[in-house]
C-alpha cells in the first residue's frame, strides 16, 4: 500500500519516488512549492504512510518522551502544556511515562527507550533518584536528552531549570522582611538538584542576615508522614514562625496541620511556597507562592531538545537555560 | 542485530525461533516455564527487541493513547494514574494527546491515530465536539476504542463514565437541604454527555421539590469571561442563594467574584462542585465537592480497552460502566 502510493503521487507529479518521500517529510532540500504540490495530492488522494513501516526506514519514529516524577502536580502538567504546543507544531507524538518517584521505574523506563522507540528525551528526575548510571547509559548512546527542573548537574547534557536558588534566597528574606525570626524550611529529598538549590537559597538568605537556627525538615511524598513531622516541629520548644514549603504539597500539610492544631496563619505563622496552583488565592488565607515559569520551561526544553535530534548547533547560552520564578505575595505572609 | 539475537537465544536453549519470539511476547501458547526460561536468558544476555521491527512484523506497537481535553484538571491527571498503573503491568506504553478541548486539534489527532499508530485508544471527547464523524471512522478501521468520562453516547463501544446525572442530583438535593430556595447551575457546553447529566440531574431534583425557577449559565474555558457571567448573575435581581459549579473552575471563578463583590460563602451564597482537588478543603471557605472516582474510571478504562485489544469476549455489564462519586460536605455549603 505504502509504496504503491508513494509511486502513485510521483507518476501523478512525474517526480522521483524519492523526491515525494522527502517532500513529505518536509526536507529542506525540497523547494517548498514542491512539498506544497506534494502534500496537497496526498491530502487528495488520502495518502496515508505507514507508520511502522517509514519508522524503519527512517529510523526515527516523529516521537518524544517526557519522563515525569508525576501529573498530579500543576508544575509539570504546564510543562506538559508547553512541550505539547511545540511537538504539535513540529508534527511529533509525545510519550509521556511517570516515574512516581519510583527511581526503579525510572531505570525500567530509560532502558526501553535506549533501544530507540523515540528520537529524544526530556526527564525531570523522581526523588528517590540518588545514583545517575541509567541516565550515563542513556547520553552514552548519543539519542539526544535533555534535562529540565530536577536535572543532574554532573552530566553534560542541555538544562532547563528555573532560578531554584535566588528565588528560594527571595522568598526566605521575604519571610524575614515579614518579621520571621525563626524559619523552618519543608524539603524535598536531598539527592535532587533543585533541593540543593532551594535549600542553599534558603541557608544564603538566613547566612546574609546572621541567622544560624536553620531547621531543615525533610518530607517526601506520603501526607500522613509529613503532618506528622510539620506537627512534631510546630509543637517543638524551637517552633518556627515561618515556614518556606519547597513544594506545594508540602504547604497543602502545613495548612491541615495549622488548622487541627489551630495555629494562625499569618499571626502565628507565616506561610510561603513553590507552587503553580491557580486556586492558591483561594485558600486560607492566602498562600504567597513562588511561581515557576512552567509552561516556558517545557516550550524551552522541547524547542532545545527539537534543536539536538535535528542536529542543529546550541548556542553556549541554550546549554543551560534558567528561566526566574516569581513571588505572589498573599495573606500567608502577610503583618500579623 | 534482532534475528542474530533471536536465533542466539533459540540455539542455546535449543528451541525454535519462532518459539523464542512467542515467548518473549508471552503468547499463551508457549507453556509457563519456557517462557521463564526464555526471558532468563534474555535478561542475561542482554537482548533487546528492535521496537520498529518488531512492531512492523507483529502489527502492534505495544502502545495505546489517552486522548484527553487537558491535564491541568485533576481529574484527568487521576484518571492517568489509574491507566497508567494498568498499562505498567501489560508491558504497554502510554501515548498521551491533548485537545485543549479544541474539536480540529481532536479530529487531527484520531486522524494520525487511524493509520495505526497505537494498539487502542481510549477518549473522552473535547467540549467544542459537536461532530463525531471523526469518532464513527476511528470505530470503522475496528481498532480498540473505549470512551471515558465524556462520551458519546449514540456510539456502540465501551463507555466508562462516572454516575453523572445521580451524583448532580444529589449535589442539587444537599443545596435545598441545606436551605437554598434559588439554585443556579453553571454549567459546561451542553453538546457534552456530562454536561447532559449533570444538567438533568439538577433539574430531575428542583422538579422533584416543586421548584420551577431553573437558572442555567453557560461557562468555559475563559476565567475573565466566565467572571463576567457570575458577576451578572450575582447582581441580578433574581440573584442566586446556592450555586452548583459542574467543573471546579466555575467554582474557583464563584469564588473570585464573591471575594470581589464581598458576598459571603455560605452565609449568602451556597456553593458545591464536582472536583478532585484535595486542596478544595483548604479554600475560604473549605468547598463541598462531588468527587469523581478519578483513579478507578482510568483503571476500569484502561482494562477494558486490554480486552479489547487481546480480543477477549466483554461481559454485558463491561459495554457500559458507571462508578458513582461521592459528596464531600464542607462550610461552603452549611447553615448560615
Amino acid at each position: 500500500m505504502d509504496n504503491v502510493n508513494l509511486k502513485k503521487l510521483a507518476g501523478e507529479l512525474n517526480l522521483a519516488v524519492s523526491t515525494v518521500s522527502r517532500a513529505l517529510r518536509d526536507n529542506h532540500e525540497i523547494s517548498q512549492e514542491t512539498r506544497d504540490r506534494v502534500k496537497a495530492l496526498a491530502a487528495k488522494l488520502g495518502f496515508q504512510p505507514n507508520p511502522h513501516a517509514s519508522s524503519l526506514r527512517q529510523n526515527k519514529s516523529r516521537t518524544i518522551a517526557v519522563v515525569v516524577p508525576e501529573i498530579q502536580n500543576n508544575f509539570f502538567s504546564q510543562v506538559l502544556n508547553g512541550v505539547e504546543d511545540v511537538a504539535q507544531q513540529k508534527g511529533y507524538h509525545v510519550l509521556i511515562y511517570l516515574t512516581h518517584e519510583d527511581h526503579n521505574r525510572e531505570k525500567d523506563i530509560l532502558k526501553v527507550l535506549r533501544n530507540g522507540r523515540v528520537d529524544g528525551l526530556m526527564i525531570s528526575v523522581s526523588n528517590t533518584t540518588t545514583n545517575f548510571d541509567h541516565l550515563e547509559a542513556y547520553r552514552q548512546t548519543g539519542m539526544p536528552l535533555v534535562f529540565f527542573d530536577r536535572v543532574c548537574e554532573e552530566m553534560d547534557v542541555p538544562h532547563i531549570t528555573t532560578d531554584d536558588s535566588k528565588a528560594s534566597y527571595k522568598a526566605t528574606e521575604h519571610l524575614l522582611k515579614m518579621g520571621c525570626k525563626n524559619i523552618a524550611f519543608l524539603s524535598l529529598a536531598c539527592n535532587l538538584s533543585i533541593s540543593n538549590g532551594r535549600r542553599s537559597g534558603y541557608l544564603q538568605a538566613l547566612a546574609k542576615h546572621g541567622l544560624g537556627n536553620k531547621m531543615i525538615v525533610e518530607c517526601g511524598t506520603d501526607d500522613e508522614v509529613n503532618r506528622q513531622k510539620i506537627r512534631k516541629l510546630l509543637q517543638s520548644e524551637q517552633r518556627p514562625d515561618g515556614i518556606f514549603a519547597a513544594i506545594e504539597k508540602f504547604a497543602v500539610n502545613t495548612y491541615e496541620v495549622c488548622y487541627e492544631l489551630n495555629i494562625c496563619i499569618p499571626q502565628q505563622l507565616k506561610v510561603v511556597s513553590f507552587s503553580n496552583l491557580a486556586a492558591a488565592a483561594l485558600f486560607n488565607p492566602p498562600l504567597s507562592t513562588v511561581i515557576q515559569p512552567a509552561y516556558e520551561i517545557g516550550k524551552e526544553a522541547a524547542t532545545i531538545l527539537f534543536k539536538v535530534v535535528e542536529k542543529k548547533m546550541l548556542l553556549p547560552n541554550e546549554k543551560k537555560v534558567t528561566i526566574a520564578s516569581q513571588i505572589v505575595e498573599r495573606k500567608s505572609t502577610g503583618r500579623s
